[in-house]
């Protein structure tokens, strides 16, 4: 059987989310879950657990409760992290905790890890643990990514090793369970549920350092956020690592200087550190990581047992992903 | 093979949770989860889990895994809740929140509701779906009756069922769970499961009831907490909708009035809606309903099919727990 287009899983997952009976009583815990739920994105992630059940020769159908588990779990982490970060905007819109309060936030988040749990229950046994399993390592590793995240705020000596593996576990392990997760449900052995856990997790370390990249150097028209965010916060992303462990004395300490500061007008710092990201060769070491770890991704392909029909999807899924200038 | 006392079964728990390696890094997520876990208590969900699985001929060292999830959840909800009702203190410590930060609070509480799933990882397929599944319908009521818990705070239209549903929630379906993993780990009949979790659920409203009776009637020197403390709150307790309930007119607008004000010294107050109690009948009433509760609970004994042995160390259970007077 062919693969659907991503737009169809897309599709496909949307209904599935709309059936779910989510405003229950009390009305107060539930809202908060519905709404989040609805204000959109992308659902990348539930979209790769259908897309692997399929690669492993599954119905998508099969994997929706897993799917719905993955975005559920995503919104959680989305509403306990906006409060944490005090983000007053989602997608745009108001986020839980400003929209009702800290309480609200709190609360409906809890739910929404326990509801990502239920939906597994509508598997057999072997495959309800399995998956279970899973998912709380994966979700234990991205309150621990998340930590790292915080701790690093306030420290001066974070290493490249150690940003890589905090991207890791707040982000990529997600794409990559999200992945393994499709292939536990399709029966798939071990050694393949792994090459496409690593296919998964690769490529969303390289989305996360894109993401990097793409604050300070996207288009502002089509990018969704605001360029030069991460400079405005002074986060110590890849770029900035790259920039000191590169950068002369002079630039380190303009570097240093300008990360100190916080002018009510954010133009001149941001064309300033994007200046220097580039001449000490920390723009291109960051492509160049983005490219390595796209080709870790795909070097998996090989070792999948899958025709090379549905390794094409998927290397056109890596690469359409890798592409965007947005 | 006979029962262990009670305190035998607190000490077993005990070093198994001293066992566990709770600090891992990063320290900042895991040190409040060692931190709360130590802080104490009489520890007795993790016990009556134990002692389920002893009643249904199971050894108890076989339900330590489960005990120790519903004890790791039980913090996770005291630290969450404690963030939610603003609390300096656990205990007589400092509450994570205070003692760290909201981000700690928040960050620490999720690893622990994920960190008590992962317990049951170590049954086989068919005894973790029976206890995750249970475990995940009993944390989804547990954040239910929080919530009403919440809500209740700014209504005035609360009724008595509603406030038993709201105890029932928040407090006495954790007692029943407990309870029930027991049974499920000794692998019991669905029916006799059942009528472990009624007895553990309806003790646990006796229990919640008489926690209102004794925060005004108690002994102050020692119930441990302050006396008076949900008056001093204005906390619609079943004590004070039963006093409604139950009121003249006269009574019930001196009533209202004592809820609406907050004096810096709260004692006339916390004597004058104590007064209100006894002479409106509320005290008896409430009296009256922890002693159907409990009798509910006792009425489950029956329909057990266990040792007339193991029927009295549940009703000496029972009754300890309902003859407290602190």
């Amino acid at each position: 059987m062919p693969m659907l287009a991503i737009e169809q899983y897309q599709k496909h997952f949307l209904e599935y989310l709309q059936q779910q009976e989510i405003r229950r009583q009390p009305q107060n815990l539930y809202e908060p879950i519905d709404y989040i739920l609805g204000l959109g994105g992308k659902r990348m992630r539930p979209v790769l657990t259908l897309m692997a059940a399929e690669i492993f020769d599954c119905d998508f159908r099969q994997a929706l409760p897993a799917a719905m588990a993955v975005e559920v779990f995503h919104n959680f982490s989305l509403v306990h992290d906006d409060i944490m970060d005090d983000a007053p905007l989602r997608r745009g819109k108001e986020t839980v905790h400003e929209r009702w309060n800290l309480n609200a936030g709190i609360l409906s988040g809890d739910a929404m890890l326990i509801l990502a749990y239920q939906y597994f229950e509508q598997y057999r046994p072997e495959i309800f643990r399995d998956l279970a399993k899973l998912f709380s390592k994966t979700a234990l590793e991205v309150c621990e990514g998340q930590q790292w995240d915080v701790d690093f705020e306030t420290r001066e000596d974070v290493t490249i090793p150690e940003y890589l593996k905090m991207i890791e576990y707040k982000t990529a392990v997600l794409v990559g369970a999200a992945m393994k997760m499709g292939a536990i449900i399709a029966e798939t052995s071990e050694d393949q549920a792994q090459l496409i856990y690593d296919f998964g997790s690769n490529l969303g370390i390289a989305f996360q350092l894109q993401d990097d990249y793409l604050d300070v150097f996207g288009n502002p028209e089509t990018f969704g956020k605001q360029i030069g965010g991460d400079i405005i916060e002074n986060k110590k992303t890849y770029l900035y690592l790259k920039a000191m462990a590169f950068s002369d004395k002079a630039q380190t300490e303009q570097l240093r200087h300008l990360y100190s500061i916080q002018p009510s007008d954010n133009g001149d710092k941001i064309e300033s550190v994007a200046a220097i990201f580039n001449a000490t060769g920390a723009s291109d070491a960051t492509q160049q990581a983005i490219r390595e770890y796209t080709m870790k991704a795909f070097d998996m392909l090989g070792r999948l047992q899958i025709s090379e029909d549905k390794k094409a999807t998927l290397k056109a899924f890596g690469e359409k992903l890798m592409e965007r200038k947005v």
